[in-house]
């Protein structure tokens, strides 16, 4: 097999001679080769490539994408030097892979037929559909419960609390939690994918899964020029979230300040709540339109309040309606309104999900809740506990995992993700 | 809540609406609404529409979309006339969900305060995104295996086989066969998932979800214009399969003639052969690059053969390499060409999937087999043999579930789904 060729060739480069459309495509890649990066294609292609560098980590005020690979990792070891060597390996990854290009030296196409080839090659001539990878670590990592792990004495941030339980929750543990959590988000699904099992296979020996969630549909607006998405309720979601622009909420309700942490390590960090929350969705179908829109204080086909107005009005909370407040005060948007919890606000950035249905012929969908918060204290908790309590929506949900992950800041070329946890 | 206004809106308007971009998109809206469908945005939105008439079921060879969400139904009456009941209003359903609108009279904004909505209101504001709805009928339609059900009586197909066990099938049940399999593409998610479930919703008391399968990206090139995709093997998946404009192919191939079948009413439709079919990631992603394209018998970054040229380029199966063919013997490539099996093909039209992980951490992903063939008998059973008994890549393969399904031809406005079964 001697007279195998064995180009090297890039997911950048494929795209451009994709880009260029029809057969015959070979030549025009060879010449954009040639010519260097700076031909139009290419350019173009940086239109979708999102920079992980930066004060915050990507993936968290980017423009919500349209899907998500996110996973629970445990670590296997107890080698402190082990899993640094990880997170530096990772994060070469993610610079690759977030720029549409493969991991490693060889990637899909290894020089060497001897080794695994470094990249699986699924996302080939795909385009990096701007992917982020955005990682956080659970509260395991830092104790067993008894003793610190991997020297990290004293670096456990108090805002890194056990969540409690609920009511009604019905968290599965082999869903939940785990010593790493990682978001990868892309527009294109593949992308996402490849993302997370690239990173799965450099972690063998490190990590291991503990559990995963593909996500298929945003749930969130999150910059002002994107429409407000509909969740699997058929209801417009997030329409009052904190938007990527709104530099004063974000340092308020999502971004760790100085002030605000007894880690230093953290500043410019935040947290991650992770839930899937399963729909009844064949009991929510067979509720009357009236019933679905008191459940969730909002008109169905336009995401206005029942107060009146249109998807952005403010809801009028005290507007009486025929019997009690027109917005019932146990409606989803009458419980969680920020009046109602000192101001807080949360950057939602969930997915619709659908894992196909279960023993008794339902489906296995809804929502899989994601938000960062500045302290899950003050912005997550007060909230999850009024909802479980009292809001209407609850009788069909079923929440059946529960994460909370501290997210460090973002990096500058040549650092690695976690670098100021490591080495502060 | 008299005051409440309920407008009955259209996807359409509002994806015309939506394409116009940007904030203050309600007058937008409101001016193609009073101006007619002859409008630019209203027509550029019927590029994504696929007309789900014609002599054959759209979704078989329609360019191949980019997700996919398949359910397999049982139906848990007896009584014909509601199963034809039901598949006439999947009928309107689907005739109304593939041109973007709501299901229903109400749609998600239903008049009636006090019933639920006519649809579930998820894909509002989505296009059509190209959504095909393809059925099928299970065996166990027809014969409970001592009698016929629903009248059914001499109108089973010799053709609509038990599949036999092949070696090393690992078939789930529960996630195989079903009375009525659906197939719906779309090149959004949430647009084919709102297809089901709103389909479900329909059959509800008539039928039962026995499994169901989320594909998020086609594995197969199904028109000379598209690019062949890779599966997670990371190979570019599809090279030889049979192109939509190869009408003597699909004569040949797919398409049941008149002289081809005992049964009239089976004249233009096709079989489904669908399975699940998990593939050992972590397994292949260990091994080197040389065994896996030993596996293929192709070259992973350009999909040509291993005896050279380009990826259409046909393979030598007799090119002498070092140590046997240069193309091994069990190589996929090998053990399925058509010249080893009386020049038959498929029309392959599968997906990738990713189920998250199972219990010990591995991801549970592979590709869900979707092939159309005019008799199973001569055009799967002998290659699956085949494969599972000598291909090199089954040791990396784990077949999860299985299914054969009789796909009715098409219809023309006025006819339902089925009715050249249920009244011939």
């Amino acid at each position: 097999m001697a007279e195998k060729s064995s180009p090297v060739f890039s997911r950048r480069l494929l795209l451009s001679s994709a880009g260029a459309g029809g057969a015959g495509l070979a030549v025009g890649a060879l010449a954009h080769a040639a010519f260097g990066s700076q031909l139009e294609p290419a350019a173009k292609k940086v239109a979708d490539v999102v920079d992980c560098h930066g004060q915050h980590q990507a993936g968290i005020t980017t423009a919500a994408q349209d899907r998500m690979h996110i996973v629970g990792f445990d670590v296997v070891t107890e080698d402190r030097a082990k899993l640094v060597a990880m997170l530096k390996e990772w994060t070469a990854a993610i610079e690759a892979m977030t720029q549409g290009k493969e991991v490693g030296e060889g990637g899909a196409a290894s020089g060497s037929y001897d080794a695994p080839p470094t990249d699986t090659g699924e996302a080939v001539g795909l385009s990096a559909a701007n992917l982020t990878v955005t990682i956080g670590f659970g509260r395991s990592l830092f104790t067993d419960g008894k003793k610190s792990r991997f020297g990290l004495e004293g670096k456990l941030p108090e805002a890194l609390i056990e969540l409690p339980h609920f009511s009604g929750d019905m968290v599965e543990e082999e869903r939940s939690h785990g010593d790493i959590v990682v978001q990868a988000c892309a527009n294109d699904p593949q992308v996402a994918v490849h993302a997370i099992r690239n990173l799965s296979r450099i972690g063998f020996g490190t990590v291991r899964v503990r559990w995963s969630q593909i996500g298929f549909g945003r749930t969130s607006k999150t910059t002002s020029d994107q429409q407000t998405p509909r969740n699997l309720f058929g209801f417009k979601d997030g329409t009052a979230n904190i938007l990527a622009d709104d530099a004063e909420a974000l340092d308020k309700h999502v971004w760790v300040g100085e002030g605000a942490t007894d880690q230093p390590w953290m500043v410019g960090g935040t947290y991650m709540v992770a839930r899937r929350i399963r729909m009844q969705i064949e009991v929510w179908d067979r509720a009357a339109l009236r019933e679905q829109e008191n459940v969730v204080g909002r008109i169905k086909s336009t995401g206005a309040p029942l107060s009146g107005g249109e998807e952005f009005t403010a809801p009028d909370l005290a507007m009486a309606g025929s019997n009690g407040p027109i917005i019932p005060a146990d409606s989803h948007v009458a419980m969680l309104h920020p009046s109602k919890h000192n101001g807080v606000q949360m950057l939602r950035r969930g997915f619709n999900y659908t894992d196909g249905s279960d023993g008794l012929g339902r489906l296995d969908a809804g929502l899989f809740f994601i938000a960062f918060v500045v302290d899950a204290r003050t912005h997550f908790v007060p909230l999850q506990k009024a909802m479980s309590a009292n809001d209407a929506m609850n009788e069909y949900l079923r929440h059946t995992s529960s994460g909370l992950y501290a997210v460090p800041p973002g990096i500058t070329q040549g650092q690695y993700l976690g670098q100021q946890l490591f080495e502060s």
